[in-house]
C-alpha cells in the first residue's frame, strides 16, 4: 500500500461542549496525511480508537492533564500499526498502543507507546481489560486500596472496562464483588458473565437499601468510577466498613457540569475510620509487566468476561463518544477503523 | 472532709441546642452527692472540667459516640481526686482523668480512667497538651499523617490544644508548621510562643493567597480541626502538595448546624494524589505511654507553649462552653473547681 498518498480523517474539537457533548461540538476534517516521521518518530495508522470518559474532564479544564483547545484533534489512545519507523524501539508492522487522538494516521515520538503482546486477543483488549482500564483496576485495588482476601468491593459503572475488571480481579484475589450499573441488561451481564456476587441497578433499585442487605457491615472498598449521588450515598450513608477505602477513579457524573459540584460531607468517615484516596493509572506505567504477568493468564484461560461497544469508521467516532457520555454504551467503547 | 454530706452540682442538658448553644440550653442542678461507690467503682471530686468542641457533635447526634439526652449531665472529661475507691487500680488521693460529665462529684467504674503523671504540671495539662488533645495531635501526625521531617503541616484552630500541639510536635520532628487562627492575638501567640513558622488570621487575611505565598508547592499535611470553608479551600484550591494528606480531626464549623453541609468536591485530589483520612484518638489509648515518653520531656524542658482559658466554678461551665463554641476562647478551655 502506498501510504504516501493517504488521506487522514481527523475528529476535531469544533467548540468546547457545554454540558453533555453533542456531535455538533466536533467536526470531521480530511486532508493528506503527513507520512514522513522525523528522527525518533513513528508513523502509524490507527486500527482501534479508544473512547474514554476522562477525556470529557480534559475538555472541562478540571483534569490535571492538559486541556485540549478548539481546532485540535480530540484526544484518544489507539491500537495502531507502525507504517514507518525512525525509532529503534519500533519496527514496521508492529502493533502498538499510543496516544494518537481520533484520527486515522498519526506521527508520534512514541515516548509512551508500547507494543501489544501476542495474547492481546482480540487486539482491542489492549485498550480495555488488558490496557489502561485493566491496569487502573489492578493497581487501584492492589496499591491504592490494598485489597485483601475476604473483603467486599463495591464498584460503580460495573459493566465498563474498569468496573468489570475491578470485580473480576477482586474475585480472583478472594474478595467479594458488588457492582452498580444502569440497566437490567448490564446488571445481568455483570452477575452472569463477569460473575460478580451481586449487581444493583441504580436506576430502578434503592441503592442504599440494597447495600444494607448485601453488605450489612459496609463495604471495605468502594471503587468509585462515577462520583455524584452514589459517592454521597456511600460516604454519608454509612455504607463503609471499618477502615473502608473510597478509591476515587472517575467522576463521570460531573465531567459535563460547568462547575464542580460539592462533595459528600466527610464527617461520617470518623466513625468508620474511612479513607478517601485517588488512584492514577499513569503512576503505575512502569509496572505494566507485573500487571500483564498476573492478568494475562486469566484472560488466556478464558476467565475474564469483557464486553465491547464498537462503532465502525471514524465518521462514527463523535456520535459514539456522545453515547458514552450519556451512559448509553455497554462495555469498553471503541471505534474500529475499516482496514 | 466529710464527703458523705456534700452536695453535687451538675450541669444538665435542659434541651438540645438548635444552632450555637446558649446558656438556656443548660441548667444547674444541685442535690446531695451519691457517695457510696459500688464494687469496682470509685468516688471522685472533680478539680478541672474539660470543655471540648466534639461534645457539640454528640449533641447533634452526628458523632459516632452516644448522643446525650435532655435531663442528663453534660458529657465532659475531668481531672478529679479519688475520695473513695473500691477499685484495685486506684487509691484515695489519686489524681485521675476520667469521664465525669460537668459535675462536682461522680461515681465511676473507672474503666477508662488513668492516673496523672507527677509531671502533669499544672495538672490541667492532663486535659490539654498532655492529655486527649495532645495525643490527638501526636498520633494524628505520627500514624494517620505519617509525617516526615522536612514536610509542611497546615493546622486550623492553631491556638487550641490540638492545633498548638500539632505545630509544636511537627517542629520537634523537623517539619514546618503553618497555623490558622481567628484573631491577631491568637496568631501572635502561635508564632511567638508556639513558634510556628507562620500563622494566618482567617478573619482578616486571604487564606488562599497567603497559602500560595507560604507553601507555593502545597502543604504535605492539612490537619483539619474545623471543617467548613477552610476544608473546601485546601481540598479544592489545590493547596495540597503531591501525596498530601488531609487529616480529619474536628468539624467544629458544622457541629451546630441542623444538617451536615456538603463537603468539598474531591476531583482536585486526583492531581495531587491527595488522601483524606480521619484520626481518632481513642484508637491510640493503648499507646498513651509511648506518647508520654516522647512528649513529656519536651514539656518538662519548657519547650511546649500552651494557653489555657479558665472559668472558675461550675456555675460558669455552661457559659464557658458556649464561648468555646463561638470561638471566643483562647487555648484549652477549662472550668476550675474551687477546692
Amino acid at each position: 500500500m502506498n501510504v504516501t498518498q493517504a488521506n487522514n480523517a481527523r475528529v476535531l474539537i469544533r467548540r468546547m461542549p457545554v454540558g453533555a457533548p453533542t456531535i455538533d461540538d466536533f467536526e470531521l476534517d480530511v486532508k493528506p496525511a503527513s507520512t514522513a516521521p522525523g528522527p525518533g518518530e513513528i508513523l502509524v495508522r490507527t486500527r482501534w480508537l479508544s473512547l474514554d470518559p476522562y477525556v470529557r474532564a480534559l475538555m472541562s479544564g478540571r483534569h490535571f492533564l492538559r486541556m485540549p483547545q478548539p481546532g485540535e484533534v480530540m484526544p484518544a489512545a489507539a491500537v495502531a500499526e507502525v507504517l514507518a519507523s525512525r525509532n529503534d524501539r519500533f519496527s514496521v508492522g508492529d502493533r502498538v498502543v499510543l496516544q494518537t487522538g481520533l484520527q486515522s494516521y498519526a506521527i508520534s515520538d512514541a515516548a509512551a507507546a508500547w507494543k501489544l503482546h501476542p495474547e492481546h486477543v482480540p487486539e482491542s483488549t489492549a485498550l480495555g481489560i488488558l490496557g489502561m482500564p485493566g491496569m487502573t483496576a489492578y493497581f487501584g485495588l492492589k496499591e491504592t486500596a490494598q485489597l485483601r482476601a475476604g473483603e467486599t468491593v463495591l464498584v460503580s459503572a460495573a459493566s465498563g472496562p474498569v468496573g468489570s475488571m475491578v470485580g473480576q480481579i477482586a474475585q480472583q484475589w478472594g474478595a467479594r464483588a458488588i457492582g452498580i450499573a444502569g440497566s437490567d441488561e448490564k446488571c445481568d451481564w455483570v452477575r452472569k458473565q463477569a460473575r460478580f456476587d451481586a449487581c444493583i441497578n441504580y436506576r430502578k433499585q434503592d441503592v442504599g437499601a440494597r447495600l444494607k442487605e448485601l453488605a450489612p457491615n459496609g463495604v471495605d472498598v468502594f471503587f468509585d468510577n462515577t462520583g455524584g449521588a452514589l459517592q454521597h450515598l456511600v460516604v454519608t450513608g454509612r455504607h463503609l466498613a471499618m477502615k473502608g477505602r473510597v478509591i476515587l477513579c472517575g467522576l463521570i457524573d460531573q465531567y459535563s457540569m460547568k462547575d464542580a459540584p460539592p462533595g459528600p460531607n466527610l464527617g461520617a468517615l470518623m466513625a468508620c475510620r474511612g479513607r478517601i484516596e485517588p488512584t492514577i493509572v499513569y503512576d503505575y506505567e512502569h509496572r505494566r509487566e507485573e500487571f500483564m504477568r498476573e492478568v494475562l493468564p486469566w484472560h488466556t484461560a478464558g476467565r475474564l468476561a469483557f464486553e465491547e461497544d464498537v462503532a465502525v469508521g471514524i465518521e462514527s467516532a463523535a456520535s459514539q463518544y456522545c453515547r458514552l457520555l450519556r451512559g448509553e454504551n455497554f462495555g469498553k467503547t471503541l471505534v474500529r477503523l475499516p482496514w
